[in-house]
């Protein structure tokens, strides 16, 4: 097993743990070497659940600062073991987001009298399946270990907080239709032009850029599969239309589905999946104050993340790490130096 | 090898070559026993290739009638043996279309000293691709065996003389787009929402009914399949449609890609198959008295048939043939009795 120096150089433990590779549903050796290398801090109750490590201080601080993020990455694309380009790691993990899981280690083993108490969440697969989602687990499994006022993800976010995330909800629409052979195509019904309609409301559609909590979102509503026909000479009696709906986090989950139930009033409509935004929360003190430090203005999450696991545990949170998060899953992902050791700076100098 | 008598009943016979099972690649027991059933018929000169079988009379007649009729038949249903139902025979292959072969054995037995020269032609594989078809095998192997005035597809047609056929064209349409995440569509370029464009002018779309040799076709034009989509995440950079245009026998292939050309003018399209249509050819003496002597009023042929293929060959052709067409490839299809025997006595009557 890999040793972890927890006090040495962020960029080189940077460097090292993305050399462990750890692409989701793998995340054991990285996952022993975290909790391994935590263990030999007293200040420190380490946890664990499945390849998800939990480490947390009991100072009896009035408030509690939950600092989370995953050690899993997409798979490998002959990225690893990482580059140093001048000021550039590059490689896979890097941004995406193993310099942040970084940070969090240093932090936990360099804070020993933080301000607020601290949680540091290390989790595994959020890369893949929702239900895989270490996170989401840990909600199920030890809800308590994630109790807090206020949580950080350490997702990259360029340098800047990003507040909160949109919610997103994936519905599939039946355009039905009477199948007939082509030669006589008027003893049918086409379902593929009766969805025209279904692309004419897409069409027409003007998205809400709203301003929840002094942070301007940006909605969309998009056809992201369509399928019809059953063979080349026959008059198809079925099209199906999944439309994806990202939505501001001024709307819960029942309220974007009532707006699509409404849009698309008059077609057969099922709700595939969905997941709740999350407020940025930027109103509370101990946000506010977080966002003055970093001194750069906030900017809205518009993916959606596990900041909203948070929030449904009513807990605010935000997202804050280096690294620029359009390069995730990239193949050429990478992260600049400077940025990594700002996150630790900013987040040090917040916490001491 | 099963025998066959051509002398005696036309519903008996039927049902004898029914009960030959002969699914599209599986014609040989029933090529079998047709070629040796014709080869007692001093008349008849009878010539092979593969499961296709000819048998013809030289009798130095000014004209030449050939009667075509496919002896395959789409894949038995648990629909085999035939049932005879009071007066309506059942099971795969009576309409579609053995009933028609039936009445070409009993007329190439029987008619010695017809009053035309007669080439009768039974072939393989006309229920699947195209490219595997027997007369177009013929066509292309020995042009000079389908050699005639006239010809008669023995395809039910409901006891009328269906004439000519419509032609098929199918397009392909590839409408691009932009791909992005879906959290930020607007980086992006829907290219499902694009093809509503493809879907406006489909749906708007008016098809001509023109009248062809005193016969009134009715075109056609759909999408068949539309397919589009990366990930539930993502907007779709690409989307294709395809479309299916059936044209009536006034306008050649050439003429109707023409057509979708300027119909769907600024879309990128590609042709992917194509078969032209025939003229009914009414206006020929031949089929003029032919159709005088059926007594009644001739239907245009919306479906493509072989008869295009004698129509390439410049021999004007129709179809006529007992039984509804529209119960072609269904499990329950079935012909009535009465229609067997009408169809072999003005078949008789006219070649006499």
């Amino acid at each position: 097993m890999t040793s972890l120096d927890l006090t040495g150089d962020v960029v080189d433990l940077t460097r090292t743990i993305c050399d462990i590779p750890s692409v989701s549903g793998d995340e054991k050796a990285l996952a022993d070497a975290v909790e391994a290398a935590l263990h030999a801090y007293p200040h420190l109750e380490v946890l664990r659940d499945g390849d998800a490590v939990v480490a947390r201080t009991s100072l009896g601080r009035p408030a509690r600062v939950v600092i989370a993020g995953h050690l899993d990455t997409v798979p490998i694309a002959d990225n690893l073991p990482c580059v140093m380009d001048g000021d550039i790691l590059r490689g896979r993990g890097t941004v995406d987001m193993k310099a942040g899981v970084a940070v969090m280690l240093r932090l936990a083993a360099g804070l020993t009298a933080p301000r607020h108490d601290l949680t540091f969440v290390f989790y595994d697969h959020e890369e893949v399946a929702a239900k895989l989602n270490g996170l989401g687990r840990l909600v199920r499994n030890h809800p308590e270990w994630l109790a807090g006022d206020f949580a950080i993800l350490g997702e990259p976010s360029d340098g800047t907080v990003e507040g909160g995330c949109q919610g997103t909800i994936r519905i599939k629409i039946t355009v039905p239709g009477v199948a007939a052979h082509a030669a006589r195509s008027w003893k049918g019904s086409n379902a593929i032009h009766s969805a025209g309609a279904v692309l004419d409301v897409l069409r027409a559609y003007v998205p809400r850029q709203p301003v929840v909590d002094g942070l301007r979102y940006h909605e969309g509503l998009n056809a992201v599969k369509i399928e019809g026909g059953i063979a080349g000479n026959v008059i198809p009696d079925l099209c199906t239309v999944y439309v994806n709906h990202r939505f501001a986090p001024d709307r819960d989950v029942a309220g974007a589905e009532a707006h699509l139930r409404e849009v698309f009033a008059g077609f057969e409509v099922e709700v595939v999946d969905a997941a709740p935004g999350a407020r940025p929360g930027l109103d509370q003190p101990v946000a506010k104050e977080f966002v003055e430090l970093v001194g750069l203005p906030p900017a809205p999450k518009l993916g959606w993340t596990d900041v909203s696991r948070f929030a449904a545990l009513g807990i605010p949170a935000i997202n804050f790490g280096p690294g620029d998060p359009l390069l995730a899953h990239t193949d050429g992902e990478h992260v600049p130096v400077p940025e990594i050791r700002r996150t630790l700076e900013v987040l040090t100098t917040w916490l001491s």
